[in-house]
């Protein structure tokens, strides 16, 4: 049987108010299930690898539509463990052009994902036919348990010579004013990964590193081979954004690894669903990796993945392969027929 | 200003699955806040009454959110705070005839109710315009906070001469193998209070009493002026109901009070949406009592009430005291126009 | 060109109410175009035969909605004025069970339809092609013009020999306390008509006979011919209803022709939608007629009809004669496959 | 009990094509209700005042729809009246780019709030918790009746010292040819205001002043002044808005007071509900002068609430300050999270 | 691996039209996919068993979103070939009471599915891991290459040993007038069979048996040992269904096994979803084959288990086996909470 | 009775992906019917025109479905023949700005379309009352028997003196790689061809001509006179398309005739529904033709119903002819009120 690739990570109820609405103005909600893991491995099952997901999930009617909308999303669900009655929830209202999306949280920390202990987990089987583990900073700051299980794994993981992914993904807001403890652990997990997302903010804002340069790019090709050096990561990945108006966006992938830059093109779009972007750059950069595809095919086609991945419905990125091609090659976006 | 009906109790969103589905079919949920207290204070809102809800919701979206729709209901709201992040949540997936209906709950512990406690409340405020205040039974059995705050408002209450009306609403289930506390709770409630709702079960299974009667009515003529007699209670009322096939249910209401009993006309109807249908009779007594309808006239309003309250979309009793006489006058039911 | 049959009648939009939510429940509606000569019309169309609407409609993009929705239900649209800005409306909340139905109508006096004068339209032209034309009695009680045309189309296709249909549809509320009013419209209503659709009641309430019978069936059987009779109508047909629990109706057909009484089969059957079930009725009898069925045909086609159209969404009939025939021959209604 | 801010204006029932479709592709509508005083009440509670509409609402279904629909926007509704059948009423169609929206008015004449004169308000009652009331130009067009209550409450409450604010929305349709009719009447209401929202077409197209500047903010700045001097105005704030391509606006604020100009930053952006645009921009100056914010505060805090308001769904503006300040703060418009 | 259970089976586009509409009274349809393979193994995946389908679908956008409904019906997909432009479609009317449902498909001889032959599939892998398969009687009806490789795969599995499991389904209208060659080719799979569903009308009509018994379930009892032991099936279940009156069945269950017969009650009880039901039955009798249950609990199971199928949206069954012990047992099916 | 435009072509079902999903995403289809000669006649009908399509369809419920749709459209249907169980479908997946806009075909080859032949039409009554027929380029590829229809029609038509409009539609992928097949249908359809619709790519591609101008409209300049000249063709008209960032188009359009070229504005504007936008634009010529507009009105009034057509719901233009004169005279996009 194939090796597949795996995430650790929460699963959480997304519910969606429709129509661009605030949340007092409706009366329905759009449900779906994503979370880091689930989207990156969504993407990486579309491009045709093997995946699943490492969870808990509520053991009643709440898990069980997790459970099927995650198949629906071709996730591998083997690994997922069934326990207790609560999920992690978020209710995403729509901005529109100057007015912002919201997300409020609610009801992580009493979930079964953060209730789970490392040991709940039946770490040997779960590693016996993986390649490769993704993990996302996230979890290091909602709860100790969550913080503890995905250090155990990882460092279970490489020990067997499993690929660690980690995705920095670093959230100023979970971390409060504690940013001592943050760097800590962004420490330790780098220590363990082989392959990292990351910007120069995160070196900067999490790791302290300084820099004389102003410019954005400069500041990544100063910092980020530094920071390779320093925690022994193969590779660097990430996305230059620059926020213009009316909800477009202007970016730029970049793909650091045995000491070279690789740049994608620059592209200027519109944002129709703005969480899980990033989420399809990495899984993007993660396939790339497994089908070992040129540096410059690997970053060229993880950012035409991160930005088809804005432009779909959805946290979990669903465009095909083919269609990620097709934007890299080009093609003219006028209608398919 | 007129003297205020009140209600203490829990907001809850309601995230009901459309279709009959169950949560596992469906991408959309009809979002709405209920709760035994936003029940019987909509109704009586609809009568007519001026209301106020005492209750804690979240400081977020999602407290402005229950807050918009509780005032869509018409419930007062100036004796609401705002605090936490949470609210409690169940999800309704309806049944269709053998197929039961199944609600599951999540997040109430961790709820804004259900965190506050009794000093929470300024009490002195809230009690000042109020002459008539419901409590139900279940707040009894979720918490500790929430237990402490209903026996501390409602000996307030009572000393103040305010008119106590408790519902026992007793649910097997949530007090699972400890009857003991269940029955110290309810004892010291029933003694608080002076309207209550209950049937012979919660006299026989809560209080402990036994009855040679074998038929439900007998054993209510039996069992309720024992009850009323030893707490001290003005007013019992409540329905007997028998489940006939087909989602259809035969019910008769009574009333008890002054040492007399009242029934209603018995009704075989089919049930539209099940959740509140007990609080809109409970409403319906309560408002006779206010307005000082005839015996009889209150017990036949609150079981018409009662009926129309299964009969419409959601849990929150919706029609005008003009459609709850018209049932009660037998009028024709075909089509008005 | 084959001759047509027309109706006279007032076309509403209708904004009814989704899942059995009272007005103030919903946020959404769903929206229709009927009325008596709509319903009639569509049911003949769907038959086969070539129809034609004579009305007003307003002259801005309600009207155009309006025409857009007649013609999707092959109404012909040639005689259709255009004029002014308003169309007359009604909400439709669903009941279910013992909780009614409501209809509340707004805005029809000012509407095109009841604005517009006999001489609006263009009498000749219209009756070129015509050989039966359907009237409604609900159009003489809203407004003097509607009346009015009423009466010179119906006395000007008299002369030229086009067959006159009148459906009584007596509704009480309209005529207010004026029922000497409504007995003098409707009897010069009767005198123009071959063929009346009426009942026991409309004999007794409206035209003032009495009768010594008590059952209903034979209520009819001693009234109907005296009203034939004394307004020289050749046909008369109707249905005998009894509403029972549950949304349920015991419904049978009669049709009196030439001095004898046909009956169809008794069903018991459930509503789906309530409006416009006598008129699927009225137009199964006028499709008989314009066949040449013979007469237990006519009423069994008609009564079949009728049932049909309490069974499928909107006021507007649309269920084809081989499906109305399939019932009549009580062809097993499990699934078509 | 604090005293309130009122407005004096239609409620209308706003039925929205959905989808950008025409009212002719359509099935379904969404329904909500609104009107310019609902508009900046709406606002105006959000942000924490007590408001109270006088308005008159039909005594049927439809006005309970109306009143449970104004209370989840927060609107106080004591000062309602119930009485007569209708509804004023629009259908509005979202346009899309180069095709712009349409809104099809009907039945405002006959609606409860156009057929109510003066004397059937309780003017006594109604201002006396009162110290600022609303007014809307458009009554004045409509109907006498509106027109007649307009003067005789504004008259009333500049007797009693009450701030007058006047919104002179002036809409040519409306007037047609009858250009002296309208300076008549704002001449008439600007006498009476203490606080006024206009624009300088205003002051030339209603109120015949000429001006040589030939650029909008000149022209402004020019004739504003005079406006206030001569009426005696207090406070004039409008809005100059210039229409770029694909539904852009160019927006600048103004306030002129004491013989000061004051002007917000200037924003583009793209509309995603057009009505009650200009609403979000006067409630925000009149909070402002509630709160005796600074006048910079006053004009900043406007304008951002004004283009909010266009960003959001539906006529009534549903921000809360703090993402009105939020705005003005520049806040980087990426998703809360 | 544990071993699997399949089935060989046609999927298709199921396009429901909603509300009880006629199809051309909608704008919109709900889409899913089903098919009697696809329906037995959603039953039996939900109650534990690892399942996977053996079928043919198109290698479009089309393909995939069936791929991904199936997975989140739990399907197992590891053997489904992609292939072809096309999928089989229905669509569904629901009817009400007495008006039926009409089933309308179309594209089905150009389906993926029937266009494969035996040879496309890999059948020495797919029968590598599978004790159970079944099979479908429609499949015979519809096309040569369906027929034909369903002979092919059955043989196989017979020659390894594998349960083959056949359900009869025979529909009139598939084999037209063609009854003799449908007999050839239910005698040739019943003679692979172990197990098969069928009824007496199965035995008489197709496979040419007679009986003097009346009454159903004496011809049941009369006739399906006959078959039983003629064809050395090992296990002959199915229903005994009579229909009522508004949308009513009443149905008793009967399993065949070691020359005896077991009965489950009878049920009376209202239909949601039509289809699908005989498949949850089906499915039932399979899950208790597979678990060895005792012969009554098997029988129990299975009618409880076709039942819910009947109450449940969609056509394929979702009820967990927890929910089908709790009908066997009689739960009371008021609101489970 | 006034001549009637008339087109051939295909009605297919159109099955819209809502909310910019993909299929695999979605439940809910929306469900419209369309194709050129749909779009066309649709057009024609809004502005005024008797219209008429020449079609088959199948011979049940979808048909049904499909005809009451058309009419919905105001086309004229008396020419439709029914028969066969198959229409031809297609599923449309909008994109968002980079992403491309997908369609999936299905099942047109078997449909009762392009399973008709040439007699099967009753071509003499078909074309006795019409002085304008429309065809369109996709119809030859798909199948023989739409192929020799159209010839066949064409022919009749031109005999008779009927105008004969052609719109190359030229769609590579229908054609694969036989060219030359597509080059000798189209100079047949052009031979017989009055009015034509095309540009220089249909010139350089299908026709074979050569040109040594770069630019787009230099090229039409150079090659329309040219193939005008070789086919008298009396009329060539077309738009030059560049498609812009962000889903916006920037168009002009041209005309072709008497040997002069008429050019209309240029517009930048944003697409909403792509599908269709080219048949609002011949439409567009095909009314000012029949109307005898000035040549430059012509155009002008093509290119902006072209343009609404590009703006609207759905494939079918649904403007009016009041809507296109207010775009063409620039009138301000905002609000219609």
């Amino acid at each position: 049987m194939a090796n597949k690739v795996k995430a650790f990570g929460e699963v959480m109820m997304r519910l969606h108010v429709p129509g661009n609405k605030k949340l007092e103005q409706t009366r329905a909600l759009d449900m779906s299930f994503s979370g880091t893991g689930v989207n990156v491995l969504t993407a990486l099952g579309k491009y045709g690898n093997q995946t699943s997901l490492i969870t808990s999930l509520p053991d009643n009617n709440i898990g069980e539509a997790a459970l099927s909308y995650l198949q629906s999303l071709r996730v591998g669900v083997q690994d997922i463990r069934r326990d207790g009655d609560h999920i992690g929830m978020f209710f995403l209202e729509d901005g529109f052009d100057l007015r912002p999306s919201v997300v409020t949280y609610t009801n992580r920390e009493i979930s079964a994902f953060h209730q789970a202990v490392a040991s709940d987990y039946q770490m040997e089987r779960i590693l016996l036919d993986t390649d490769m583990v993704h993990f996302c900073g996230i979890g290091l700051a909602v709860s100790e348990n969550a913080r503890n299980t995905m250090f155990s794994i990882a460092e279970k993981a490489k020990e067997r010579g499993i690929l660690v992914v980690f995705d920095c993904n670093f959230r100023p807001k979970l971390w409060k004013n504690n940013i001592q403890r943050a760097r800590n652990d962004y420490q330790q997990m780098l220590q363990l990964s082989d392959v990292c997302f990351m910007t120069e903010k995160d070196a900067i804002h999490v790791l302290g590193y300084a820099t004389d340069e102003v410019e954005r790019k400069s500041q990544i090709q100063n910092l980020i081979p530094k920071v390779a050096e320093k925690y022994g990561i193969q590779t660097i990945a990430g996305t230059i954004r620059e926020q213009l108006q009316d909800n477009k966006h202007e970016i730029e992938g970049f793909l650091y690894t045995n000491a070279n830059f690789y740049f994608s093109k620059r592209y200027v779009f519109r944002i129709f669903d703005r969480i899980g972007g990033g989420d399809g750059f990495a899984s993007g950069i993660m396939h790339g990796l497994r089908q070992q595809f040129s540096k410059e095919d690997i970053i060229q086609f993880a950012m035409a993945a991160g930005i088809l991945a804005h432009t779909t419905y959805g946290d979990s990125p669903i465009s095909s392969d083919k269609e990620v091609w097709a934007l890299v090659s080009n093609h003219d976006p006028d209608i398919e027929r």
